[in-house]
């Protein structure tokens, strides 16, 4: 089920970085929720290229068409299958790929896996694919909103070396985020990381970072134990993402280093009655399974593979070449992966949170009541 | 599918820790691969409680019965059903779970998840879950071993502080990780580990830390494109172990801070003709797809939940109390969790091998040849 | 996914005939669901061989034990595991069957497919495999009572060339189908199937049928379009039981003999309120949907193929014998497979509602309201 | 997963018949088959409205497009998405649906179901939907064509009370069966089979009738045990397919009305070795898994539910009416839905075929030989 996420809410995805078009259907989204073109295109032109100084100069305007499930503005319960053109394919800038495997992209390995080389490399290792995870993460979103006032904010907490301080969790809004060009929002390191990625770009190198992310809103008891806990469903989400190296929750890998009389969360009284962990080292999740607090996590992306300097290495035939990329690509990719992670969150949540309504289906009263 | 793990190679588990027995299936492995109980039970017997003095002194023998699926030493291609007693059950212990939800365990994310409370509190979340997948996971890698030479060798990387040096990824065994107490390879932080752990039992208190695990054998081509990349599901794997917080491949976080330049693996001639990368800084895997090098992870465990300190928190009605837990725990479950990553990887591996087989299908030869 | 049936609702089996005990998993029954083995070993009572003057004289208690997933009467929410021993296996009856394939049983197929020969033949193509699937239907048929009044009734319609008139299908109760000992609740009819059965058995030879089943209060809404429709799932549910040759719903095969105008079942007006068909010629199920008419459909049982007269086969090797099965079997599977029927429909229903429940979530009233 | 169809060749699919577009996402396909849209088409052509004097005038040209996958005529082993564009909409014709659910469709259920009313009523319930299981039948089928020669015939056995002689199964090919109108190779009862449909045609009424089809080339090993049984698997492939009733193998509920003696299948030698079944009462499957014969099995349609004579109903809000169709239609689908069931077919084939290769993955060779 390479190309398939969810149990219920589901979507399966289709599409190379140079073929026709890429897509996608999401089935399981129930009827009758409010859903438009206006509601997914937002999402597209945040991660699109183009949109920014900062990234690629590839220029697609990612325009979303909806072919089905949806009837006069409301989803029929009916697949929800949608298309976005490739419009502005360049396959010259790509010829090379197919004698020569780009240095830490994933054309060596796809050409040994399938037997053959593509025209694009990795077509579907391309950050193109993931057009398609923001337009169903979109669509995730909107069904949640129906339900459930949750919020999702990815932010860049780190470009190289310059790391942002941790904004407040609980206020933290997307506004804030998209305010600076790197999407940090803070004021004091977004400059800073805005002159690394152009001194990178200049020098002809890419940049990796860490993008933090906070979901609010999620109440209790979602997520499946054992192999589908919540953290596991995320963190197979996050490291689908392509360039992605790491995932951690609440303190992470921090939390190796703490004893648990450090790291627990006691309980405390909540004012209008019920209880709730009075500290969240836990990221939100225990067991598997959301606490009622914040989510919390982080996901760590490489520095770009493609750089334009000139790299070492040989052809598929063994021989050796002095590579240097002459396609477009962006020199960070951090500020415009901030959607791709919000869109896997929403997937991730969308299905637990239609998972666990199973345990609350209403019961008839007992007979005699 | 909470409790189902694959695609092709299937386990399904089941099992609270206080009912009468846990145990599994594993669907989809194929017929005639020599297996008995002897494959099974060593693994089981590195997992069990009770087997090291640093570990909890509950007595659990973990002795594994094949139920199906066998016949004459050979898996018959039938479901491989198997279970284990829950010997050593003290529901005393834990009578206390049923009105205060134990700090920073699943207790109280479970009661609000299912509207009950569990004799044992949040009863899949517990340990002794694992050892079931370590009965799979043995079993995946004896499948494994009748196909294709992978080994998988996890070790324990650090304890709380105490960071060990990076051992030889070509040439650890598990002999060499089982050879001290503490399941770390590293001679020097070895006792010291062993020390720190005994200070935080004496003190009442826990450790966490950092397993890591490398893959060795795995050809390239294994894993699928976008949701079900071998990252993905490695990450996936290891992040429904109990207690963990965090994974990393090859550089992980660390990638984050060096330049694209720095980080890229270029491609060498192989001797006997072919190529490969010439360095593993992408730990074994590109665009989700392994490629022919060591894989190479880390998770990180938080430290053990239930300690013997007195923590304040409060009950599951809102009451005050002073919660000290008097039952049975490890003060860090690091050594015994290194079967259980071992056991997830080759299941994670056993189902991407399988996965794999499809693009190797022989075709007859065309017609006229 | 061989052994597994089910999205929401799952059961997953195991378990050869011959082996040490065959069980399943179910998976995805919610919690609080009031569940004891006295829910469940009736039902396989009424499976049981030995139960019935007209069934083999293999003696099996079939006595289940509950392993997880329930606590003090309780489902926990998690997976309920179980386990059923085989008591009464005796190895030498079948030592024939590995140089001998029976004709007509699954042991060449098997043999075929896994690459040698299990000591049972095609051991999970034996019908005690069946006893896990009555005791993971009887789960499904409690969860499903305590949130609709579904009662499922099937009934021996046919053997051989016996037919049975109609029942009521809106009265009908399995008291009823238990009175006579062949389960024909025609009392005419009943008996001559009664002797027939046994004039086969006298003669070594069996017999077939038809077994008919009714599916009272389920509402409209389920079943799932395109691939899942309730009638695909049913089909498949029904087939997948052992010896069965054909499935048809509301009029079947008959219906390809009438006209539209003949078959088309029109709309009337309820006494409260709303509409339903005034005819039910379509069984229930409209474009895969249940449309809250009582659920009709039948399934087709060969005669057994364990037969006492000699019959000119071959062996595995090609050598002419004359196979004369010393097996205990049954003349006539019917009555016994009333119970499997049931609990096929039960999994098909349960797993069908659950998915259903996501169009039902409650949705809080919009703003301002 | 009401959309999807498969395990490891899997089908997805969206659409509803008067939107933008309907379509599918094959996942699961090997790298290398050579794939075009010339492989397809033609198979869309043979179930096109408007293709025969028989069938609804509603024109479409269902022209399909690959969207992503295939390169250089290659599939690339990523997934194959394709559309089909809903040229010939006019929603006019369908507008009292949203008043006045038609006897007989699934406009009640789907209502039910999903708390709306569509504009074309159960949409995904609309034959057009099939279109979209044709193409994906036809990539199964090129897909099949480079490992076995397998070969799917199914042609039009009755229509009404016109039975056709049961043709050679061994040599029977499509293009015998498309010689005539009806699809129908029996030359005596095909043009009394189009006299028929012209008559209830006239007559504002429709016929169902019964869809026979045979598999050659199937060697034995193909299907799961249990629950994806090949029989159950095709069931389920069936009665998925709209207006379908009843599914039947071998010699189906003929079967019943035999004894054992009669109805089992011997085995005999074959010349060159090896054994196989003398006779095939079975239809190709024991045991739920292919024995190496030819697979015969039928489907039954029920006359098609919209007509031109006058139907005495209600509407959604209870008030009679007297309902005549106004809409495209068929007065008998029978010749049109031979290449979807072909279609079904090639898909659980496909799907079994790869399911089956894991039992046959090369071993090497013990060490020491």
């Amino acid at each position: 089920m390479s190309s398939t996420f969810g149990t219920l809410f589901r979507v399966t995805t289709f599409g190379e970085s140079h073929g026709r078009a890429i897509g996608g259907i999401v089935d399981g989204c129930p009827a009758r929720i409010p859903l438009g073109v206006e509601d997914i295109q937002p999402h597209l032109d945040r991660r699109r290229p183009g949109a920014s100084p900062l990234a690629t100069p590839r220029k697609e305007t990612d325009a979303v068409t909806l072919l089905s499930g949806v009837e006069r503005g409301l989803t029929l319960g009916t697949p929800i299958g949608f298309s976005i053109p490739n419009a502005d394919t360049k396959p010259g800038d790509y010829a090379e790929m197919e004698t020569v495997p780009r240095p830490s992209h994933a054309d060596f390995a796809y050409a040994e896996k399938y037997g053959l080389r593509a025209r694009s490399g990795g077509g579907r290792a391309s950050a193109r694919e993931t057009a398609v995870r923001v337009a169903a993460g979109a669509i995730a979103e909107k069904m949640l909103s129906v339900y459930r006032p949750v919020q999702i904010v990815a932010w860049v907490e780190s470009i190289g070396e310059i790391v942002a301080r941790r904004p407040d969790l609980a206020t933290l809004t997307r506004a804030d985020v998209d305010a600076t060009l790197v999407r940090c929002p803070d004021p004091e390191a977004a400059p800073r990381m805005a002159a690394a990625v152009e001194s990178a770009r200049t020098a002809g190198d890419s940049l990796g970072g860490v993008i933090a992310c906070a979901c609010r809103g999620v109440p209790p008891g979602w997520g499946e134990p054992v192999f589908d806990k919540l953290t596991a469903m995320l963190a197979q989400a996050m490291m689908s993402i392509p360039a992605t190296r790491g995932f951690e929750i609440g303190e992470g890998f921090g939390a190796t280093r703490m004893r648990g009389s450090r790291h627990n969360d006691p309980f405390m009284a909540k004012p209008g009655g019920g209880i709730r962990p009075a500290t969240n080292r836990c990221g939100g999740i225990q067991g598997g399974i959301s606490n009622g607090e914040i989510l919390f996590f982080r996901v760590a992306f490489k520095p770009v593979s493609t750089i334009g300097l000139p790299q070492h290495t040989v052809a598929f035939d063994g021989t050796p070449v002095v590579f240097e990329a002459k396609g477009r690509h962006d020199a960070c990719v951090l500020p415009r992966a901030i959607p791709i992670v919000e869109a896997m969150a929403a997937l991730a949540l969308a299905d637990a949170f239609l998972q666990q309504q199973i345990q609350l289906v209403p019961r008839p009263a007992p007979s005699g009541t």
